[in-house]
């Protein structure tokens, strides 16, 4: 018996919701998913098998991730998944129909690490499905999208194992850590996308009210999260400042620096530094310092220029005052088109439905998004694919403690894609 | 009843190290010197009497105050007296034996925002006198320096009130918040020292043997702590970076500049930046950062040169990148030269002790003290005053986690200055 | 009798190209444009009737301007035209025909700051018309532009003072200092404008082949051009660094976080410094710093945004290092859009036209450009406008030592305005 | 025949003057030496016999020293002894008077960069003998040393080739180029100070008054002098900015961050960079920029911790901005003590001259001289040395415009010299 058997859209999401759990911390997400979509006689690969584990950017300490396991298994986690998920979150889902094309939806699981809203007026809050996690809350809607998800595998999978009207093979990708586009290359590097024919992303809200579907956002930023850390030496700063080698004076030199790194001819770059610590008394030379940088790019290319050059001058700070440098890759996407022939389908789908009011054409994206290391596998391997908005009346904006998704939306984003995958 | 009357040196020393009471949260240790000071006889000024509220540096939120002085409650810390302190920490002991001379001594009393070993190895740990006050322990040995104190005002007040060989006033300075140079300055601006004639500051240990007495430490470096905040604004790296008003690069050119001073012709200068904080996601425009500033001259004038500096610094950085800037004095030392006729007094009193093995004379500081502002205060007015250095064979350094006192020193102490005071 | 009433577009072009003059210098250029003008029965603005005075951005000092002027006058210039542009170069023909409409021509005049060739193979050595002045050469075609002028002058004044075909006001616009966008912004800012009713402006070359015409090149990048002097005091290194204020630790951080200006959400932003200068012995804290820093921006509004910026930013490291700045304009160019209606009167006289064999439409112009004031002079007073490109398949790139004009496209560049003129 | 021979000290300091030669182009200079010590009987040892040629620091271009040549050529300089130079100025001239011991004196030869004071109070203008030579000036006195070293020779030369009262061997070093320290290593590094018992250097004036003779002074600044390069490669700033390699932002970034190397404890550090020359139109990335810098330490340790961090600096900010970079030393020093029993000589010889009014011991030099080399080598070696103050009372500063020497105090140079090493 599934946890997840008898519950419709709205009561998966609100559990879903209470029990936020943010990047490659999904345990129970993805193991009361997998039981659902077992149930629904699909076959689930799990954990190692839905990403490759080497490829894991931005990953928290084994520490942090058991305490996430354990939390998972208290909150109701079945054992059985948790052992075959083996520390690592992410599940791929497929049931074969027939000998039709294999078509795929990819939604994402993670939640933000942000503390949500108590307010009265903050419906969660109010009907008592606010995260009970502190620090992490789904405050972008993935809630929702993990719902679709299932939403999807429900409409085409009944009772008998049959589906009218569609005759191939569906997968259903349920990405881990999204936010800092942690999960999508991992995901992206296994072969599960290989013979996918056309791939379906999807995201709810995105300042579009409830009625509305965009047929292909494209073009993200391209984007990479570099971690960096300076270790020199401590030294006592009246007596021999002489003897430290500061780990400040380098990380300050690279932050001036890398806010200046020329700008490109062939359009748009960025580059900020969000954190740095460096934590010693007054009067002790900087041992250690961590800054957290991340550069964008209008293309593939012009992010990996700005991440080039970001390393080169984080290494020439660090040998400027003598101290070591190490840095890991928090996160990164990349960028892509979505193809007319995906937008399309789309477009004729969410047309034929009762409640969407209006369907829009191509848009940019604005920000960064790793679905497109899953959309960019699929194109490469010869299938297409888009990017599908489903517009949601939300009271406050993506990202805030005061968001909460119109439901109404689902429904309309399991329609849409469903009759798209379909028509296929 | 006092809780310490009594308790021996050892005794004394042992339960201040097992309270360790950090600077500004010297609440169990002032009521409880007050109680036994006022049990000897002396009239006890405390808290806002002993310094001058508003030129404390370095304090601590109102929140931390609180709960340092329920944390003192809890642990004995007679309520009357915590009363008359009114939230300050501090205590200036007076009692007259005549007309003689005013004499003086300064004790700290503070303990260090460290943790302290829980070895096997590590006395206080195995003996079970370590600090139960996590982050905070005696491992300068302040704790010493006090029970000292009350050694002296015991020598010189016997049961009638009289004191034999000394005819004079005894005014013991049990001054709070010394690490950071955060206490002396608001001592020094009350109106005990203006009639002291004689003062005598002393420091256990600093490397040397015990049996060492070490009769004049002078020409500390002068030392000013700087704590400085940037507020600016945030906004999405990636769609406005524009719209931001960056603190971190204010705060990365500021901490560039700084170390580029320049050198003094006149002597030594030193500057350093500790501590570095700027929390955001990767993606914001830091809003806020946060530097730890400490600046050091070989003379006062040299550190006003620096602090004048830095400053500047701070506010041009702030300027450039259109963010509000914000400072404030964590701690401040000056230095000072030892009166001969002090030293020689002192000499004289180490020579004739059995215990005492070996006297040396003048000897460079070294690192700041802000004893240097009571003995200023002295010799602006006409008194003289030294710094006395007890030696002590400790089994670690200074301020390290094993740091314990080899507590035969603590007799040397009283008796060296005891005979020193009266021979005066 | 004009210097030159007998010669021909390319005897004009090469007597220019002789006597190259770098912008505000163009004293002999000015003058025997506007005898030769005054001869065709023009009314001819000179110097401060043709610029405003107090708007000339980047002027050469005093002694400087006074040079030139001398070197033209023993060059041939006339004095009477020397003394009516007191001290001022750039003229405004203007001739009426009848009561039709206001049309205008913008032609720049002046030469590059760089030496020319002397090679055998560059023809305006080898056949004598290479510059005779040092460090100013005609090397991006201006002196082709200026005879062109020329040449549409005599098109429609035949020896009667009437136009066949033509009944409206010609102006021919001379502009002096278009390198480093100096002498656009004082024309456009005289009300000679107000009344154009159509402005065409032209440039030869820019990589197209003679007979290829371009119809409007449009959106120039906004550009700003700022020279700064940073004043300290000197001090020697070695005795009393701290007397120093360091003019050239300004100019390093000002450099350092100049290219470190955030880049705008809104589009194109750039910064460069190219040149500084700090000349002191090395034993001598830097007195005097300079430097020569540009930005630029998709929009004016971008380019506002980088120059404020760069503004407060060289404040701010003045003020950090206590020294003193300057600041001065050295040149500004804005940004413009082609009018359709301005661009297809160009392609259709240049589709009429034998020489022609390609018209091209709009084209992004890349660089910057001054005309840019004129041009927007002219819309803003609900005139119309386009910038035209004449090709010329020329030897070398724009700006170099080896380059000279196809002297072929001059025909096409007068026959194609003229024709276009005519047609409104 | 000399062209000195018939010259005294005064005639020969004038001469001098009027040639004024900077370092390494002091070929006339070095003949007229050479010349008249032959002609008083001393063997000399000439240019690559002097020194190590490729020992030499800062060397000029080869071009301004073969200008320098012909120039002294030109100015009379005998072209047997320009030939015996090879191009490479400075003389050892030796003569054995008997088996005692040998003696040395060190003079340097070379003029500042920089112009003399035409003003008619100005006694070199006024009365004939200010520097011919443009951007070269006597302005330290080296002139007057020069003359003093061929006084000393006299003093010990007489017509039959005995010397009364003296039986060992006199060596005469005539360094160059020690204006930026770059003669005296490579004269110390040749085999001629091996043997030396006893050298004394000497400098005139230093602020004292004529009369008063410094027996000793010591412990000068070492230095080095670096000259720094980075070449990167240049691009459009506006279309590609990304193709440049910025050698500014490499060396404003060590500018910056050279003025931040730590203090030392040990002592007294110094670093400037005088110099910064990038030379770009504005919309150019700068694909050259050339630094002069200068660190120095109060012992020759702290000079190498200092020299040390200066090339890694550099290096790291080239590596930082993808450029290269190269480095040359323009000049290095060392420091030293004088001996007493060197000090005891000068001390007597100087008390038993009329006039000599005061007498003074040793002094801390403050600047840098690379004296020290030579001195260091004879010590090394087993000899003894001191640095002789010869007060003259001097109307303006050294290294002014204005400098002019008290020619009185050459007597007293020579005497004292010469009354020392007699007594030796």
């Amino acid at each position: 018996m599934s946890w997840y058997a008898d519950e419709g859209l709205v009561g998966i999401r609100r559990d879903l919701h209470r029990h936020a759990e943010a990047g490659w911390k999904e345990f129970r997400t993805t193991a009361l998913v997998a039981e659902e979509l077992e149930r629904l006689g699909y076959d689930v690969a799990l954990g190692p098998d839905a990403v490759v584990p080497e490829k894991r950017l931005g990953l928290p300490s084994d520490d942090v991730l058991a305490a996430a396991e354990d939390r998972a298994r208290e909150a109701g986690a079945p054992e059985a998944y948790l052992e075959r998920m083996d520390g690592i979150t992410g599940a791929v889902a497929t049931r074969s129909f027939g000998d039709g094309p294999v078509v795929g939806v990819r939604v994402d699981m993670d939640a933000l690490e942000r503390d949500e809203s108590r307010a009265d007026d903050h419906r969660p809050a109010a009907e008592g499905f606010a995260s009970v996690n502190p620090g992490e809350m789904h405050a972008c809607g993935h809630d929702a999208h993990t719902a679709i998800g299932i939403g999807i595998a429900r409409e085409f999978a009944d009772a008998d194992g049959t589906d009218e009207g569609f005759d191939g093979t569906l997968k259903l990708f349920f990405q881990p850590s999204e936010e800092g586009g942690r999960g999508g290359l991992p995901m992206s590097e296994t072969d599960h996308l290989d013979d996918v024919d056309l791939l379906v992303a999807l995201h709810v809200g995105l300042d579009e009210e409830t009625g509305t579907v965009v047929t292909a956002y494209e073009h993200p930023l391209s984007n990479a999260k570099l971690d960096v850390e300076f270790s020199g030496a401590p030294a006592h700063a009246g007596g021999a400042p002489n003897e430290g080698r500061n780990a400040l004076q380098a990380a300050s030199t690279a932050i001036t620096n890398l806010y200046g790194i020329p700008r490109h001819g062939d359009g748009v770059t960025r580059v900020n530094v969000g954190m740095v610590e460096s934590s010693n008394a007054q009067n002790v030379i900087s041992e250690r310092a961590t800054l957290r940088v991340e550069v964008r790019g209008g293309t593939a290319d012009l992010n990996e220029y700005m991440l080039s050059h970001a390393r080169r001058i984080v290494d020439g700070a660090a040998s400027m005052h003598d101290v070591d440098v190490g840095t890991s890759l928090y996160g990164k996407t990349t960028t892509f088109e979505a193809d007319d022939e995906a937008a399309t389908l789309v477009a004729e789908a969410a047309a034929g439905l009762d409640a969407v009011t209006e369907v829009r054409p191509r848009k940019e994206f604005g920000g960064s998004e790793d679905a497109s290391y899953l959309i960019r596998r699929v194109q490469e391997s010869g299938g297409i694919a888009t990017y599908v908005g489903i517009g949601a009346s939300n009271v406050a904006g993506h990202h805030t403690a005061e968001f909460d998704i119109d439901e109404e939306s689902m429904r309309i984003g399991v329609d849409t894609v469903v009759e798209a995958l379909r028509s296929f």
